[in-house]
């Protein structure tokens, strides 16, 4: 298939087949959410896609390769949200504040997208051979952490926040709300925007400047 | 194998077997974490221990039990150590940074466990025929997370800490901390007592009273 199909471009249409693929990858990220990766075969993808070998590999290319088009299901919405919020240049807190319940609700919605993406990524890392591929998964999850970086910058330098360790405010603010895809869909009864809340709630109080 | 070697009750003192057992799934815990749980077979585990079938059965049982005593290794010596800090009677905010960094320690040296059970945990759950032992599982764990929300009830009972969601708060504190397991070991270069410390002053800022 050409490599164009895998690769859209930022802002080219998505057609009939973008669609088709989504539908593909995200029943590939389900199966591999329950089963693990490495134990779904590719007959098991084939069934549950209800597409032969030959359509199924015209979708996906390899099976490795669905691990980054699981990414990409997650990653893309939330970048251009991220991005978005960031050009409204409302205050750094209520941009902080936006930018978690962008994520949470990303999590929420891509939930098995997620737990793959987390679960698998080191194993990919280390035995693609894409590596420009792999480099371009890097490249955005530092934008994605980029954006953080630069609210909580804003605030320091409007005065509204105190942070002593930069990087470690947005490993901490990333985590609290990353790790929510543990206990996400298991048993706990919150609505995603109260937990976004009550999360961006507890940084903001404890970053704020007095 | 007798049952009870495999359910030592607390207060019975190590022996040689226990010991080799450690290194065993200890072991297992590292290959694991690298390719996954269903991508290692048991020659892959007989190979890395160099024990013979028989041998490496008698020291796990079965390779799904490795998973519970792979969660025993590091939940074990952090619920005796939240005890300990708990039965010291410190005001809550040091004993709350004293199970923050607990915590982060427990992910730091049991890293290879931890990221297992965090991977493969919910496929077990589903799974396994020892639902006594899964039980057991989600106590400890329940048993954690108690600790952390008496040490915040007591903050707020004593006027330290306004908390309006209880139960958001211990799952964000938890959550910040228990992230760091995906980016602890891949490149960032921070000392785990520095991130312990600035990830509890985050939390403990924001929820204090005022």
């Amino acid at each position: 298939m050409p490599d164009t199909n895998l690769r859209r471009p930022r802002g080219r249409p998505r057609d009939k087949h973008d669609g088709r693929r989504d539908e593909i990858v995200d029943i590939a990220a389900k199966l591999f959410a329950a089963r693990g990766y490495h134990a779904t075969s590719i007959s098991d993808l084939t069934e549950a896609t209800g597409l032969h070998r030959g359509g199924l590999y015209h979708y996906i290319e390899s099976k490795e390769n669905l691990l980054f088009l699981i990414h990409e299901r997650f990653i893309t919405p939330l970048l251009e949200e991220a991005h978005a919020i960031e050009a409204r240049g409302e205050p750094p807190d209520v941009r902080l504040r936006a930018l978690g319940h962008a994520l949470m609700r990303d999590i929420a919605t891509y939930h098995d997208q997620v737990t793959v993406f987390l679960h698998e990524w080191r194993s990919v890392a280390t035995a693609t051979k894409d590596a420009e591929r792999a480099q371009r998964v890097r490249e955005a999850r530092r934008d994605f952490e980029a954006v953080i970086g630069r609210t909580l910058r804003a605030g320091v330098e409007q005065g509204h926040f105190k942070i002593s360790e930069p990087q470690l405010a947005v490993l901490g603010f990333l985590g609290m709300i990353n790790y929510s895809y543990q206990w996400l869909k298991a048993g706990h009864d919150f609505d995603v925007d109260t937990v976004a809340d009550a999360f961006c709630g507890f940084f903001l109080d404890g970053i704020r400047a007095r």
